[in-house]
């Protein structure tokens, strides 16, 4: 069921709204001339009108019970932000220039994460389409875009959204998104969206006012949770499917990105994710597209990635938290919060054979048992990174992992993820050690939220041992601190680390063994039980072995490869990345004792029969 | 981990009690002696001791933190009710006399499901053996037994248990339900025990002051959810699940009827109620006698009967309340509350031929798309009624059908049930048309408490459109008024219908065609789409023709029955059940035209081969 403001063309647009318990609702135009045009209600509470005579970018409300006039739950922009009306969007007028387009497959995605507010010092999408060639130049094929559904203010990750049909104003609106995912696709580059099927943001959602689109069976951090599976839930449902469709359609996109599905509280017989990935499934094929649906699930749950007929969802891929919070922990030491869970030499080795490091074992965080086993899936399934809008975000200062360990480190960690396999993701500014930090903002205008907001991010860092107060999120500095400076990007390190990112990803696409996904074609060994990890890889004739020190010190190991010689393909100790120089031979053949530089990382290679 | 206080014999009994956040915790000996021992706690927050020179039949309780003295949360007997000392019971010293029982396999299972309190005028266990040749006689194998769990007060379904692991004192204790299930096994009868996993009752649940059993990320309608995912639920589900093994270990009994499983909230990887079964099926295994799990669940999700592999639950058997509805609707012509979604032919012969109804298709009383196909699996999986305590006792006026309906329509009903594809259940009484109703009662403490109750009651109502208010639930009489009149049973057509009932078991055991499961081997016609069902079912050589005639008058229908002569087996309208006459022929070959009494059920057999 369609829903919103469809222009039909001619001077004519249908409206639909769900208000089962609404008694009449008229459309109100407010511009460009004021009129009212009563609705009809049918039997599932759908209201529906075609009007006549008005055309898009004409500006709409929708009167409830002769009382309050309202944006449309379903409005495709809101120019005026999140209280404004709602305007008539005719999607059928952009001119798109990707025919053919046919996207990035999941399996050679390297993705790239943005956030438009802060990747560009205008902030919107126009200026973020000005980066795409570096992007394109690193080697990305596959923007991911934090949420642009509409959010109250100018300020915000997005999680806030409130429209999610609407593009976020500040952001450039529909016109604005079209042209980004136009841009990116003439370049090569799959979109991904960040979706927030969970929750509603707290300012500026007025859909109390029309349905029951929250029930109160469950409890989120933000409240009653969305209602899948409550009385009037098949509405619900209806919107939401409706929603990535429509950015599918309407804009192109290539995946979505479902925003923590461990809060889509859901205990219908038929999930409402299996729903929607078989909604996206079967418009993939209608559209001869591969359409991919990625979710974040803090559940490590398998569930998603399993097939409907095993009583799964049959999602594309997860993101995998726990691989990060190995990374993390081996370099930083860290151990306040979550990272409790993690830190030890054998978990990063399960991470890199399975995925999730927790597969049904106890959490001492957590207290109870957490997780299932990963083995069983191709590393497709995956995406690992090393930083990401949370985990960085989600510090009391937003300091991203270059501000937290040496150079050697971070080469260490974007090797980790980079020759991973999984889908490796790449965080904005991390590919050349970005020196801002990414903070948590918004730009609310209820003074009580701001105080709400204040106090939960103060409490959030309780478990962590940092000292101080996080910086407001309100105050318009912590959102412009958060800014890219790209103008340091070819300068000194930062140079020197886009060229290493530049070159993982290049080594990545071109060796078969290290875009194998396949779970039986790799090797790893906890190397002394000494926080030195060995990665085998390999896929036909091609064949890596990956050796990985995340001691803070040379270590002295024993090598062992066999069955003709091993050559050098890559070394993060060696001078050229500004490392101290390293002891690693550039060729190898049967056993060698060797030392390794601290928190290096070495690949090598086998040459072909009878090189 | 076990818990509670398990007599290890020679005066020593060790206690176990959960208690994460308490410091200190002091088992205190209320009886013969008072002394006082402190515990340990280990890791998990389990608080441990082993206490000598004591003896089974010694009151305890637990002092937390210095200060309030409570009852064990485990506690195997609570002779004063819910608000008083635990007692040690010695569960070796029961003298038990069913060595080499086997139990009855779920396929043979005719089950009787009893409320101990009003079975019989002094409503305990000893009261109730008393019952058992009668129950055999009628050709029940199976006694259902409503929760036995410590309740507040003498009067109550039982589904406000506070002590899961204690037998009701005023029902005869620890020591009345052993010489119960053992008389039970003596007499050939299994016994099913229904537990309550998804709520604790309202008066005398100390569990709070010990632990977090409680989660408030989900609401039930008795206010936080029993926590099986939350923070610390690893010790919640020890609870339960020791809850179970202890009533079949200890109690002999044959199987578990879990309670409304649609309350147990879990998001986990690996739900509760999968590892539940799973325990419960290794016990099994140990002690080489087959022990099953049948549950309640108002969802119709078969992931409940899927197996593990398939994200199922694995257990044995759900009861199937669409079948329920649907005979009631057609009979009674009821459409008020969730009646509303039954009532016609074509759903009762899904009914008989699949089992759910509602196979997401939608719902309008439940106002969104409900349940999943059971079509696949045997009828084995799924326990039918057309009388339970629910669907009687949730009624305002808590009438049995015998009131509601005629004496011909009563027997169909039975008929629809006890020649069903699926495991049958009698409420007990419905068997002689019991006269008394079976109410809504409970005896609570608190005022405030037994008020909630009254106008929660009332409210239950509101959708129905019986008018006037139900009867007090806190008085006596209202649980006297429901007590079965076992004088009345031999008289008149309490005894006819009694004879009705035993002779369709009987037909149910003897004829193979009559306990196949198989959903490929029936054939179930809606004739005339006019109220009017035919089922024929099929095994080896057997076959029966049954036809059911839910019309309140004389139908003509065309029967067909070819190879070779059917001979009349089973006629409702016969004067020997007080029908007024049948015109249906004893022997049937080919096609006839026929009349059929209304409100009757016939059964034809095809003759053996050359008979």
């Amino acid at each position: 069921m369609k829903i919103g403001a469809h222009y039909l063309g001619g001077g004519r647009c249908e409206f639909v709204v769900w208000g089962p318990f609404i008694h009449e609702i008229f459309v109100v135009i407010v511009s460009p001339m004021k009129r009212m045009i009563p609705m009809n209600k049918d039997t599932r509470g759908y209201w529906r009108m075609v009007v006549d005579d008005i055309y898009p970018g004409s500006l709409y409300l929708y009167q409830i019970d002769r009382g309050a006039e309202r944006p449309d739950p379903a409005s495709h922009f809101q120019p005026r932000g999140v209280h404004g009306p709602s305007l008539i969007v005719d999607h059928r007028s952009f001119q798109w220039d990707d025919s053919g387009w046919g996207g990035i497959p999941l399996e050679q995605m390297i993705i790239y994460e943005v956030h438009i507010g802060t990747f560009t010092l205008e902030g919107d999408f126009d200026a973020a389409i000005d980066r795409l060639d570096d992007l394109a130049r690193l080697g990305v094929n596959a923007v991911e875009v934090m949420p642009v559904a509409q959010f109250p203010g100018e300020r915000n990750w997005g999680y806030d959204g409130t429209y999610p049909f609407a593009v976020q104003n500040s952001y450039g609106g529909p016109e604005g998104f079209k042209k980004f995912v136009n841009a990116c696709h003439k370049k090569g580059v799959s979109v991904i969206l960040d979706v927030v099927y969970n929750h509603f943001g707290p300012e500026g959602n007025y859909t109390a006012d029309f349905a029951p689109y929250i029930t109160k069976k469950y409890n989120t951090p933000w409240g009653g949770a969305i209602n899948y599976d409550d009385s009037h839930s098949d509405e619900v449902r209806n919107y939401f499917i409706e929603n990535a469709l429509y950015w599918f359609l309407n804009y192109h996109i290539d995946a979505i990105r479902l925003d923590a599905i461990h809060s889509i509280f859901d205990m219908s017989p038929k999930p409402f994710l299996q729903e929607l990935v078989e909604r996206v499934k079967s418009l993939s094929k209608k559209c001869e597209r591969k359409l991919y649906c990625i979710a974040e699930n803090d559940l490590d749950d398998v569930k998603a990635l399993e097939p409907v007929a095993q009583g799964g969802y049959g999602i594309d891929a997860v993101w995998c938290d726990d691989y990060h919070h190995c990374v993390h922990t081996m370099l930083t030491h860290e151990r306040g919060g979550y990272y409790k869970d993690f830190g030890r030499a054998d978990q990063f080795a399960k991470a890199v054979r399975e995925g999730y490091v927790y597969s049904w074992e106890y959490s001492e965080y957590r207290k109870k048992h957490h997780g299932s086993s990963s083995k069983d899936f191709p590393g497709s399934n995956l995406v690992v990174f090393s930083q990401n809008h949370d985990q960085i975000g989600n510090r009391m200062l937003g300091d991203r992992l270059s501000e937290q360990v040496s150079f050697e480190a971070l080469k260490l960690a974007a090797g980790a993820v980079l020759l991973s396999p999984y889908i490796p993701l790449i965080f904005m500014g991390e590919e050349y050690g970005e020196d801002a930090p990414f903070l948590y903002f918004v730009s609310h205008a209820d003074p009580f939220l701001i105080n709400a907001v204040r106090e939960g991010r103060k409490q959030e860092f309780a478990s962590f041992s940092w000292k101080g107060e996080p910086p407001d999120p309100q105050d318009e500095g912590t959102f412009l601190q958060s800014k890219l400076n790209w103008e340091t990007r070819d300068q000194g390190r930062h140079k020197l680390l886009l060229d290493y990112y530049q070159q993982l990803i290049s080594l990545r696409k071109s060796i078969p063994a290290l875009s194998c996904f396949d779970k039986k074609a790799i090797e790893v060994i906890n190397l002394n039980e000494n926080n030195l990890i060995s990665v085998k890889r390999w896929k036909g004739t091609s064949e890596v072995y990956i050796l990985m020190n995340f001691n803070n010190e040379e270590v002295r190991i024993v090598v062992r490869l066999d069955g003709g010689g091993w050559n050098k393909l890559f070394d993060s100790a060696d001078e050229l990345w500004n490392g101290d120089g390293s002891f690693m031979p550039l060729a190898v053949e049967g056993e060698l004792q060797l030392n390794m530089k601290a928190h290096s990382l070495v690949m090598y290679e086998k040459a072909e029969e009878g090189s």
